[in-house]
């Protein structure tokens, strides 16, 4: 059985002859389901990955608060399956939500009547508890973000050799699906992974050849990253131990964004097991280098009000306790100002390039 | 003289030479830039393009007002002549606005404080003043977009020839930097080009191969595009006559998006000049399409206090006066309801890319 006869049977077992078998035995229909709230996601210490723990909430039939869910869960798994079964292509999450919204027959109620509050949480509850991801079960989100460096992947569906290296300015665009049923990573030179924040940043460094001349895999997510750069990056650590650097702003949002491709985040606490690189690096910014590099004060800028405040949230946050992060924001709360990553120009247009991170990355002058 | 050669001359004569003559012959010194006030922004009913009129204003040195503005604009034009004479590699806006930031000497006063309010209207003003886009002076937006179809472009700076056929589920990232002199569009077999508005309408469609099934190019700009995405579209209808059909929402949102690659906007009047397509032809959603193809009422959004706004304001629009937009209008306000694109699944998973598209596009039911 290959892994979609695996996920068809699942959803077939999981959500149909379950509740069939209820209705034949006069039980109360219902699904078990791995609950997504907040007090069920934590920080695994041992994994280094924020994850959901084991608490499950039981979805009834003969509920007047869980009908319409109830259904609804069921509704979605048996799309899925079909779309599966017949082998269609991967829709996104729009599509889906029209694919099932109807009037139920005899009544004023829709089906559904919104995709946020009422597909999406279907979709990924169906997702956690499947232990699998929606990409999996035909289904994508928008993605965004660009890659170039030595690296071949075979597109099983369109049978195009994708080469990385030969990308242009523009550099290859990130897709939707990058698993590899879609996306297959058949050869990989580089010996790194360099996620870049800003999209700024990364253009000028793919003008500069910098993954040529450092032989890495130079990324983009954009600022926070979309599901398919994180995933994307995951499956590079994991399948090809490539390790992952980050470079972002000095700011509490940089160190962020460098946290959520680490260990994820607690909103999408269920993705964040897959789509964690633990051993991913921060490159930098950090507030040692604006002295290590003569970092000109006049493009440091005041931190203001907002920043002291997510400053203080990340102190409590479980995997900001490491002493050298704790550290390390002590000493930007002193240090009073942030420093964009862009702002390198200004010691000359290539010192990032030429300077800046060959020096970082031979000294691993990291925090992890 | 090449085009680069001539624009170094030009802000070495407009912005250097003037103003040092001005300073020997004792005249207050000072530079006239076209305006980009909304006042001077019309509609060219013979180019069918929104374009900025022949109003000027004088930026003088000596003057209270002026002076910081004055001197921003030398500073800029001073550093985009830098760059594009040492064959800088591009920069962004944001590396832009740091590597001209700076105090000035004695004073508690800086060159620049805000990139939004200080660097960018500058940057626009030297565009719109030598005729020219940010793009040939050296300077990117980020982009974002994709593209797939018969097409081959040589990247001059990188030597890769991009082959928008071979580019997997993904497609072809549209770069930042579309100009001949970055992008050297070499070879086109497509037919046409589909634009279509939505990124999960895109993404099925390039699933569904649409683009070899009908020869054509795919692009999606992600809902209303950033530059290079409009720039590259005019580009491939005005030096490869390829004819542009817009695929949106039926929403004036929808409507919206496609007068913008159509005409441009008043915002950008300056660039729609460079980016705009006259000739490109609205291919749906349309009201009557809602019939015609017997688009199910199920998916069909009542149309809110916004939208119903939003109508009123496009039907004041000079560029929506055609008897054919005023009667779209007036329909879509006495139908009441919108309808998505990505809705059209609805119908049947392949329903846009095997029934809607190809007998638009067959039966030239456009509006213009």
């Amino acid at each position: 059985m290959n892994e979609r006869e695996k996920l068809v049977k699942e959803l077939e077992d999981y959500f149909g002859k379950k509740v069939l078998d209820d209705f034949k035995n006069e039980r109360n229909p219902s699904i078990e389901l791995i609950m997504r709230t907040l007090g069920n996601a934590y920080y695994n210490e041992k994994k280094r990955l924020i994850m959901l723990g084991n608490k499950k909430e039981k979805r009834t039939f003969l509920s007047l608060g869980q009908a319409k869910k109830f259904m609804q869960t069921l509704l979605i798994a048996s799309q899925l399956k079909k779309n599966l079964q017949e082998d269609q292509p991967a829709i996104g999450t729009r599509q889906l939500f029209y694919l099932l919204k109807h009037n139920i027959e005899g009544t004023n109620e829709n089906t559904f009547d919104e995709q946020r509050k009422e597909t999406d949480p279907v979709v990924e509850d169906i997702e956690v508890t499947l232990d699998t991801l929606r990409e999996k079960l035909g289904l994508f989100a928008v993605p965004d973000g660009y890659l170039v460096g030595s690296m071949k992947v075979y597109d099983r569906k369109t049978d195009d050799t994708l080469d990385y290296t030969k990308m242009g300015l523009g550099g290859g665009a990130i897709p939707a699906l990058v698993e590899d049923e879609y996306y297959h990573i058949k050869e990989i030179g580089a010996k790194f992974i360099l996620v870049v924040e800003k999209y700024q940043v990364w253009q000028l460094l793919n003008q500069e050849k910098f993954w040529k001349n450092n032989n890495c895999l130079l990324m983009t997510g954009k600022g926070q990253s979309a599901r398919a750069p994180r995933r994307l990056l995951a499956r590079l650590n994991r399948e090809f131990k490539l390790p992952v650097y980050v470079f972002t702003d000095l700011d509490p949002w940089g160190y962020y964004i460098h946290s959520v491709y680490k260990q994820g985040s607690i909103n999408l606490a269920y993705f964040s097991e897959k789509a964690g690189v633990p051993d991913a690096k921060f490159l930098g910014l950090t507030t040692k280098d604006i002295e290590k590099y003569d970092i000109p004060k006049k493009n440091w800028i005041k931190l203001n009000h907002l920043d002291y405040k997510r400053i203080k949230e990340l102190r409590k946050y479980p995997w900001f306790k490491k002493k050298e992060w704790q550290d390390e924001l002590k000493r930007l709360e002193e240090f009073k100002y942030k420093v964009e990553s862009d702002s390198l120009v200004a010691k000359k247009i290539d010192f990032t390039a030429k300077n800046y991170l060959p020096d970082k990355i031979e000294k691993k002058d990291f925090l992890s």
